[in-house]
């Protein structure tokens, strides 16, 4: 009877682990992960046999990981932020759907979008939208209609995977839908490598993000209609209505 | 110089809270939040000044840190999940924002959406909307235009609050809007208590969820068109396009 945990890491610094992803990395046997992350846990991998596979291969290593579980192994999947945030919890379990006796369990994580809107203020207090502007697995049309439905209906927006060397402009682009319907002197942040080495962020307004060089490695946040800088923090109010007491 | 922590605790386990969470805790004089959550961490607060008022009282609450944070105090404010969705860090900064000699630093936490997520499976694998249906701060009319806006552009759409006893038939509103554009067969999952004491879970579909009695602890997570019950959870797939490796 194999296990399986599929595990989220959060930003990447051990003191933003939970103490269960830390235990579920610890009962394993194999651990299997894309490289810079099983960099970031290396201590926690002594001892255990590990299955790394290059970025794009990871439907290759979730795969391994089900048929070493499959053989009776106590299996962990790493991923940084959340497992279930575009991350390996569903080809997991997809993969696993085809053994009924291999248990899964996902071990959730803090998110990049919490973890950026932590170092920027408050961004993400009312309703927000989560997209990924990466093209490889969603068609370009589907990315613009949520962007352009998210921005309409005033949701703060949060990008993953915002830029990439194939599609270079897809911020800028996702940018122009949103101006459409939003002031350009919209509040907005980005970080890069938020909670772990290399950790640098900023604000612009959503005229100036247009021009932002973004990567992988950055998470993009779009104020709503009400966000504001506030001493220097990126904030929106919990609502729309002003109660008694914050008047 | 006073300081303030605007802490998110995760679900409520302590196995789930990071240590970078706990440590900014033990290094506070005096710690604020709603009586729930004070209990989850009774152990953390031997020794400190607590102040804790009821549940509608909260921006009382933050008021009172952030006059203690003044004073030269190190306050920590406590939220379940992530204090920056739905939270108190909105409001601390704001008040904050005031007092330029107080410094307050967000720490992130687990929030709902990714451990209900977690529990359920991999739902929220793709693009997705957090939204509240408490109107408490937001008119009715615009928590209907972003859960239509969310349905039509096929996002995974998560409610947070999805009913209270003033408003008990706001999930079965947001049911309705939602079936104008999705199928009354999309899967859908809710969580009470996730990740704490009295933890429980359960699948329905769209339709059927009209008639599930939600309350003010349970996150509500429904499916977009491509999500599918696959070994008993419910998973939606990375992306639209099915990459060679996963076919």
């Amino acid at each position: 009877m194999g296990k399986i945990y599929v595990v989220g890491l959060g930003p990447g610094g051990e003191n933003q682990m939970t103490p269960r992803a830390k235990e579920a990395i610890a009962c394993c046997d194999i651990v299997a992960g894309y490289g810079v992350y099983m960099d970031l846990i290396a201590p926690l991998l002594a001892g255990k046999e590990q299955i790394v596979t290059p970025m794009k291969g990871e439907i290759e290593r979730c795969r391994l990981a089900v048929e070493a579980a499959a053989d009776g192994h106590t299996v962990a999947v790493v991923s940084s932020g959340d497992a279930g945030v575009y991350g390996m919890a569903a080809p997991v379990l997809a993969l696993a759907a085809a053994y009924p006796e291999i248990s899964v369990e996902v071990v959730p994580g803090i998110t990049a979008s919490t973890a950026a809107a932590a170092i920027l203020g408050a961004p993400l207090t009312h309703d927000f939208a989560t997209i990924s502007l990466s093209d490889l697995l969603t068609p370009i049309e589907t990315i613009e209609q949520r962007v352009r439905a998210a921005a309409q209906a005033d949701f703060v927006i949060c990008l993953y995977n915002p830029s990439s060397r194939k599609r270079a402009d897809y911020l800028r682009r996702a940018c122009t839908w949103i101006l459409d319907v939003r002031s350009g002197e919209t509040p907005c942040g980005y970080v890069r490598n938020a909670g772990r080495e290399g950790e640098c962020y900023g604000y612009c307004t959503l005229r100036e993000l247009m021009d932002f060089q973004a990567d992988m490695f950055t998470t993009v946040l779009i104020g709503n209609s009400t966000t504001r800088m506030l001493g220097r923090r990126m904030v929106t109010p919990r609502g729309y209505r002003i109660p008694e007491t914050e008047k």
